[in-house]
């Protein structure tokens, strides 16, 4: 039985989870910040070949079949070592109260790792189209199997790659974190998106596209049914949202092509990015709409992505509000022209 | 006139401030990376018989008076060189459209430094709580100054200590942010302890309090007038919110003694939180009301310390929901203990 709980703050309904399992020593935070990136290739257990020293794969793309926790893989799915929720916890994802006061929830969910691929070194910039396709299709994969579980409300994959944005394995990975209910950020773009619904019959990303093609100065690039923009109300230097052209609720349900589009347009922007930055820290995320299908004609998925440039200080930390020393114009052209 | 604008995201409503002013190249974030920590005490701008390398100061606590921009000072507020907001910028808070789509404003706003003391090398855990209590008192000055400007709806004050928290200098300061809206998180609260008064007729704070000195286990201390404890829905391990016991919405307008109950708790705090962890980064930060005066029955000022140690990830980023590793429980009790 899992030891982490979702709870609730009291004042702002703010909810967190509690990871009590992860369960840290102040020794512990000492050590994460000297050495972030703490395994290397020689005991890397991510590599081919040492399989048994993940626990169980959860699904793995084996392109001639094969035994599961073997090798002969080309992405393969783990649950995180130190899971932050787990499916095997006991209880229902309702509000309980720990006291009359204080309102938790059992920490019902999934944490998993996305293993991009066997190779040590290779980077997402280094893969192939066709090879960053499969690990989209793999994450994919994963949320059509979670959202069957009624007591997950949203997926969410996101990738950390650099010491400097969280990254604490070399080996190129993604994650994905299923969770009783919708993330904050993620519910703000989702009440946004059916406000905006409600008002005009129209999807608001749809609406972004439109102006930022019209306009042209925050577009990046387009890449066949992608199309990359620096953001109008960007929250950090660089900040890039991938979205499909063509209306769509839900990463996991897009047609290949569009898939495919968002391969070859993540490459490209990731190549520009490491051009013009020097081959930064950077955090990506895949929005797609909560499960269910109550948003599938305002909501539209798309990807984020955040070189780590500067450090989030006190002031974004306390306040959720963000100052951006580069104006997206600016952001763009440089990706333009690099 | 600044070239500073706050943006609004047409998805989710979220404000930020694009302050190209700041403007930096990509090569200005590779150095960034390189090292954080720019000035050593040889050619810090902010140590005494320095004050001609600083914009020309906005207050300065003088014993024996003296005049401005020259040596005597003990605690001393000058323009950040680099400001996200300007006063004396053109217009009006009032949301201007850049298109039919999107939504600015001007930055009308103040981004001020608050310098602690004259001498580089001196960390609030080594002032007197007289000295602390100095600092607290001048960004009360300067808040009740800022808040007779009708355009400006609320400041924050805030803290950055060492480098892996966002500090870009050495010598001890503060920061104000003096804003033309009221930021998101704390809206967020603002808004939570209005419905919690509204149904209630009570302050949500005050009931934490009463909740959390009945339970005892996420206490770390009392001093005085003002409660330390580990919130129920810590974000992140040691998180820590000092709160005064005695309801009052305004930090700018509190009691002398509750001022110096919260300099002495502060340093309380900092101290086993030093011993604890071993002097780690930290960022702090003051939530007062919003100005105008229409919470005063709902809102409770206090302050929120955030040891920084981990690094925020694409999950957090990307979501604004946190995991945190450590049960606030066990970190109360560590710092009791240490």
């Amino acid at each position: 039985m899992s030891s982490s709980f979702l709870r609730r703050d009291p004042v702002s309904g703010r909810w967190v989870i509690i990871a009590a399992e992860r369960g840290r020593r102040p020794s512990d935070f000492t050590f994460e910040r000297q050495t972030a990136t703490t395994m290397e290739a020689e005991e890397c257990p991510f590599c081919e070949g040492r399989e048994s020293q993940t626990p169980p794969e959860l699904f793995a793309d084996r392109v001639d079949g094969g035994a599961p926790n073997s090798p002969g893989w080309r992405v393969r799915v783990v649950p995180n070592k130190y899971p932050a929720l787990e499916l095997s916890t006991v209880g229902t994802p309702v509000r309980s109260a720990d006291t009359d006061f204080f309102q938790s929830m059992p920490g019902i969910g999934s944490h998993e790792v996305i293993i991009e691929t066997p190779d040590h070194h290779r980077t997402l910039t280094e893969m192939s189209d066709e090879e960053i396709v499969r690990v989209l299709n793999v994450c994919r994969e994963r949320m059509r199997t979670l959202r069957e579980d009624p007591r997950i409300r949203y997926a969410i994959v996101f990738k950390n790659h650099g010491a400097q944005a969280g990254a604490t394995r070399e080996h190129g990975h993604a994650q994905l974190i299923a969770l009783p209910i919708v993330p904050d950020f993620v519910r703000e773009e989702v009440d946004g998106a059916r406000a905006y619904f409600a008002g005009t019959n129209r999807c608001v990303f749809c609406d972004v596209l439109r102006e930022e093609r019209a306009a042209k100065d925050r577009v990046i690039l387009e890449h066949g049914q992608v199309v990359a923009i620096a953001p109008y109300a960007s929250r950090s230097p660089f900040e890039t949202w991938l979205v499909p052209k063509h209306h769509g609720a839900a990463f996991e349900d897009a047609p290949a092509p569009v898939v495919a589009d968002m391969a070859g347009a993540l490459k490209a922007v990731l190549e520009r990015i490491n051009r013009a930055l020097h081959t930064p820290p950077y955090n990506l995320i895949v929005h797609t709409a909560p499960f269910g299908g109550g948003d599938a004609e305002s909501f539209h998925w798309h990807v984020e992505l955040m070189p780590r440039l500067s450090r989030t200080a006190g002031f974004e930390w306390g306040t959720g509000f963000y100052i951006n020393p580069t104006a997206p114009e600016d952001a763009a052209r440089i990706l333009r022209e690099v």
